[in-house]
């Protein structure tokens, strides 16, 4: 379209305001992803909503976790009474938060609060062979297209994607190191606080993970091969939020994990993404930076769900708010 | 008092929350400077009221920025109408703002929507002779003081401390050298954007400034010789945060000079800061670490108004939140 908003009418309205052009820092680029996403140099990433996906991880059973796979289902009961962590954050900044059971290794489906599309109790052990069939990775896949348009339907134009999974960075681990060429030792990370022990045990199980990876195997059979059903629904939730026109904020690394087999698969999913943060983990910078995202916040956060994205959710507000509102250097100084 | 809140309490609640002991990174930090302030392990930083200060400086004839002295004037006139930054910003996030001239070169007293409370037209040139008298200086302080005490009698518990003076970088890079003992190629960057040309006048002018501030001066006496009145009034009301209780959130450059002169001044007010964001500033890092601040924000803001401080409110918001609601690991697994 010749007459779509380019990212020039947008700088050129951005240094038109009344401040130093580019005084503001990062936050004209911000702003100018969501303006180009809603095609609009009045926009407004609100009403937005969180969306995490649970799953378990059969790779979980190697020890390469600080916590028990018994944690995965308690964080989902924690979310579903409102006390975990992104669910206070998501009240906090008055934002909807949704959980989805895509795959955890326990019976929930009673718990109210909770969106049940489980595809199964947990992935398979990836060390020993694939993580999910061809048909299951689709299906989750799928639960997060679903959840995009949902969140589209009732008027979302912001979706913040989490994650909760015991093991999940292992497999988010697994996934970066298979799609850009890394070794696991360049790719694999603490997670939320393993040992040296349980580090060494995570390496070597991204590395027999790898090597059920085909030479030249397309994101989505390394998705398949190594990557978990949270996983999975977050890439598809991505591509979702394409399909949809709204802006996706990703979070952590196993968010980005996803977001780049998303991008792999869909390259326009790219301009539709916001960086929350950067993690403790210590592969997450170079992840972003293979996506040509820079994230907003660097808070040492390492602990998922979403909290680091949502965490951005303000900054991305008053971005947005600046290209809306603010007075043009012309407007002061002919008013004075 | 033997039965206050200390850091270790604080610490403990944090860290029986259902999430890996510090894996909400920097989040725990500031709960916890919010919580000893508030002496509550609810701690919450809202109501919250920034407040603007500002003064010209009679250095801004010496072509010390890239803007002229008229701008503001023109930038009170903007916030008072509510489309400055800062404005924009304090509404983004459900915050009052006041403006306060302490010192604008121009006759603005009918203007609606900011406190009259000028010291004088400005400053004198510091390069020439002392910016202000003794008197005039602790003037402006106490306007600070008074700002500070409003705010907390209309049920402010944090206050967002901003300013605007053209030249003020340049007042504030001379107060950080003398009182840190830095050079003035150490302490001098380019404000709002000089070129090298305005870079070399500005290293220049602060070395002459120094020249008039006596070896062993007290951080009043600094202030006094080469400060402005909106950094004086930002001091004092540093200070009136410690008396009344409440939170201040440091800004940019010129904010966190005016800072470093309060706790020089009153060293019990440190514990009542925090750091909204470092600057792109070049010396403002430093600043910060000489006042053992660590910033919320890196954002490479460089405009001042308060804005890289009320960016960083919902952070703080955020992790009061997460130490008043989060479910404890222990209510978690009980629950399962």
């Amino acid at each position: 379209m010749s007459d779509a908003l380019s990212a020039d009418t947008v700088q050129q309205s951005l240094d038109a305001k009344a401040k130093p052009p580019g005084s503001l820092g990062r936050l004209d680029a911000i702003a100018k992803t969501v303006a180009l996403v809603q095609q609009t140099l009045r926009p407004d990433p609100d009403p937005a909503r969180t969306i995490v996906f649970a799953g378990d991880h059969g790779v979980a059973g190697e020890g390469v976790s600080a916590y028990p796979a018994e944690v995965t289902p308690a964080m989902v009961r924690t979310m579903a009474a409102g006390t975990a962590a992104i669910s206070v954050l998501s009240r906090t900044f008055g934002i909807a938060n949704e959980i989805v059971d895509v795959g955890v290794n326990a019976d929930i489906e009673s718990l109210a609060g909770v969106v049940h599309a489980k595809v199964g109790p947990g992935t398979k052990n990836f060390a020993k062979e694939p993580a999910m069939t061809a048909s299951e990775c689709r299906a989750a896949w799928n639960i997060g297209v679903d959840a995009a348009k949902r969140a589209a339907d009732a008027g979302a134009k912001t979706i913040i994607l989490g994650e909760v999974g015991i093991g999940n960075t292992t497999s988010a681990a697994a996934i970066l190191a298979a799609v850009h060429g890394w070794t696991p030792e360049q790719s694999v990370g603490r997670g939320t606080g393993v040992d040296d022990a349980g580090l060494a045990r995570k390496i070597d199980v991204v590395r027999a993970g790898l090597g059920h990876v085909p030479h030249g195997a397309s994101a989505m059979a390394v998705l398949a091969a190594v990557g978990g059903f949270e996983i999975a629904a977050m890439a598809g939730a991505f591509v979702g939020a394409k399909e949809h026109g709204i802006v996706a904020v990703v979070d952590g690394f196993i968010a980005t994990a996803a977001a780049t087999v998303a991008v792999r698969e869909a390259p326009s999913v790219a301009a539709h993404l916001v960086a929350g943060h950067v993690s403790a983990e210590a592969a997450h910078r170079r992840a972003l930076e293979a996506l040509a995202l820079s994230p907003i916040l660097d808070l040492e956060l390492r602990l998922g769900e979403g909290t680091g994205a949502v965490l951005a959710i303000p900054q991305i507000r008053a971005a947005c708010a600046v290209l809306r509102e603010m007075a043009t250097l012309e407007d002061v100084m002919t008013s004075t």
